[in-house]
C-alpha cells in the first residue's frame, strides 16, 4: 500500500538519488511529455542523470519540451519516478516492469490506487505540470526557459488552453511565470491548438462524419477506424483532442469517442459536462480518470461495443 | 488631434460626469461587449448612469457579461466613452453621430489614430477589457463577480483563450484575480469557444469546403456567403472566430475570410502568422487593426475581390 506523500517530502525523495528512470503514461498527451520532460531538466540541472522512458515515442511537435533535456542513460536499478501515470497498466505491457517499481508517483488522477511505495498527489492540479512546478519551486530551481517551456506544454495541453474547470487562479499565476521565464508561449499553444496536419484535417472530417447521438443529443458517439488512422499517416499528436470534438456540440452531455487499436479492441474516450460523472462511467468498465475526461478499454466487435456504451449511458441519462 | 493620455487620466475623466454612453464597434465581440458591459457595471458601481450603445444586438450567448449592466437611459448629450473603437467607420452609420463626439476612446488596436478628445491606448493590452481591469483598480472598485465574468469574456477571447502572443504574464495575473472574484472562467470560455449551434456546425462546414489556396499553401481564402448565414439562422456570435479556421492549417500565413455582407460588399478578415502583417495588408485596402488579426472592406463582385486580394498577397510573398 503507497504513502500518501506531501510535496516537501516528494522532494526529498527527488533530492535522494543521483539518478533516475522517469516513466510516464503510452499514448503520451501534452502533460505526459511536458511533465517527463520537465522533470528530467529539473533533475539534470541539480547535478543528476535522468533517463526518459515511455512505451511510445515524443512526436516531433513537442520540441519545445524535448529539446531541453539532455539525453543519458542511468543505472538499470536507479529508482523510478513516474509522472502523469494513474495507473501501472497505463504505462504499456514494455513498462511494466519499471512501473511496478516505482518508487515515487507525481500525478493529479483522482482514480490513482497508489501503486507506487510514495504518491504525491494533488487531485485539483490542472496538470502534473503544475506539480512539476511547484517541485522547482520546492527545490529552489530556477524557472529557465526550457523547463518553462516543458510545465507550460502540459499545463496548456491538459486545461484546454486554459478552459477546462480545472484551471484555477494558482494555474495562471504559474502560467504568468513562465511567461515571464521566457516560455515561448503562443508558439506552443499554436502548436498545440491551432495547427492542423494535413493528417489531423482528415481525421477531424472521419470524426466528424461518424457521430451518432443517443438519448435526445445528450450522448454523442463518434469512431476512429486504425485503418484511417495509417492511411492519414497520422501521429500521436494529431489524434489527441479527437476526443473533444463531439462534446462541443450543443446539447451534448456524454461523448464517447471509440478509437479503433486493434482487432476487436478499443480504446474509449469520454467527456462530459456537468450532468455526468466520465470517470465513474468508465469506472464501469474498469477504466478511470477524471470527472470530465476519463477513458476505458473495450473488446468485442463494433456492434456490442457500441451497444454495451450505450446501454451504460441509458443508467445514466 | 486628439490628446493621449495616461490610466489616471483616464480614471479622472470618468470621474468627472455622472452619466455616459458607452459605444462599441458593430458586429460587436467578445471584446466589444465584454468590454462595453464591463465599463457600465463599473461605472454603475460609482453610483453613476451608464448606457450602452452599439449598432447590432448583443447575442444571448454573452447573458454571463450582459446580465449584470442595469438598463438605463442618459441624457442625449451625456458624454460618450468609446471601448475597443479603433474607428469611427468601425461603430456603424448610425452611431456616427455619438461617435463623432466622443470624449474619450479606450482602445488597443495600434490602428487608432485619435478621433476621441482623449485618447487612452494600450497597444500591447490583450485586450480593451484588460484596459477595464486597469481601471477598475485604477478606480478602487473591487472586482464583483459581475464584473468578472465581462472581463473574463474579453479577455478570453480576444486572446483565442490565452493563446495568442499578445497574451503576457499580466494578463494571467489579471485572469488570476478575475477566477478569485468568482468569474465563470469555465463556462464562458465553453460558451466562447467550445458550444457549436447546429447553426455553427453548417457555417463551419461551408467555410471549410470552401477553402482555396495559393503562393505553395501560404495563402488561404474562405468564402461566407450571405445566403447560407441566413438560412443557417445563424447569430454573430456563430460567426465570430471562423476567419481563424483557415490559419489553423499547417504552412497557411495567410488566411483570408470573405464575408459577404451585401450585394457585392464583402468584410474582409486577414488573419496572419509570424511572416505578414494583417494590419498593413489591409491598410492596402484602407482598412487595419493588430499585426495578427485585421480587416477591411471590398466593393464588386468576388471573382474581382478575390483577384484583387490574391494580387495584393503576392506582394507580400
Amino acid at each position: 500500500m503507497s504513502e500518501w506523500i506531501s510535496l516537501s517530502k516528494a522532494a526529498e525523495i527527488l533530492r535522494s538519488s543521483e539518478e533516475f528512470f522517469i516513466l510516464t503514461h503510452r499514448y503520451p498527451d501534452g502533460d505526459a511529455i511536458g511533465s517527463s520532460c520537465g522533470l528530467a531538466i529539473l533533475l539534470q540541472s541539480m547535478g543528476k542523470k535522468a533517463q526518459i522512458v515511455c512505451a511510445d515515442p515524443f512526436s516531433s511537435r513537442f520540441s519545445h519540451s524535448t529539446g531541453g533535456v539532455r539525453p543519458e542513460t542511468v543505472s538499470p536499478d536507479a529508482p523510478v519516478v513516474t509522472v502523469d501515470l494513474a495507473d501501472v497498466q497505463l504505462a504499456g505491457s514494455e513498462c511494466a516492469a519499471l512501473a511496478e517499481r516505482a518508487l515515487l508517483s507525481v500525478d493529479h488522477h483522482g482514480t490513482n490506487r497508489g501503486y507506487a511505495v510514495y504518491t504525491y498527489l494533488e487531485r485539483d492540479a490542472a496538470a502534473a505540470c503544475e506539480l512539476v512546478a511547484l517541485l522547482a519551486r520546492e527545490l529552489a530551481v530556477p524557472l529557465t526557459r526550457d523547463l518553462a517551456n516543458c510545465i507550460y506544454t502540459g499545463i496548456c495541453t491538459d486545461t484546454g488552453c486554459f478552459k477546462y474547470p480545472s484551471t484555477s487562479a494558482r494555474t495562471h499565476r504559474i502560467a504568468a511565470e513562465l511567461i515571464e521565464a521566457g516560455a515561448d508561449a503562443a508558439a506552443i499553444s499554436r502548436l498545440m491548438f491551432d495547427t492542423k496536419t494535413p493528417a489531423r484535417v482528415m481525421l477531424e472530417k472521419t470524426v466528424m462524419n461518424s457521430i451518432t447521438y443517443g438519448y435526445g443529443g445528450k450522448l454523442a458517439l463518434t469512431l476512429l477506424p486504425k485503418a484511417v488512422i495509417e492511411e492519414s499517416g497520422a501521429e500521436e499528436a494529431d489524434i489527441n483532442g479527437l476526443s473533444a470534438l463531439a462534446r462541443q456540440i450543443e446539447g451534448v452531455e456524454l461523448a464517447l469517442f471509440l478509437r479503433e487499436t486493434g482487432r476487436e479492441r478499443y480504446k474509449i474516450s469520454a467527456r462530459s459536462g456537468d450532468l455526468v460523472d466520465a470517470a465513474a462511467f468508465c469506472a464501469k468498465f474498469g477504466g478511470g480518470g477524471h470527472r470530465r475526461a476519463a477513458g476505458c478499454k473495450l473488446e468485442g466487435d463494433l456492434d456490442t461495443v457500441r451497444q454495451k456504451l450505450i446501454e451504460a449511458a441509458g443508467e445514466v441519462f
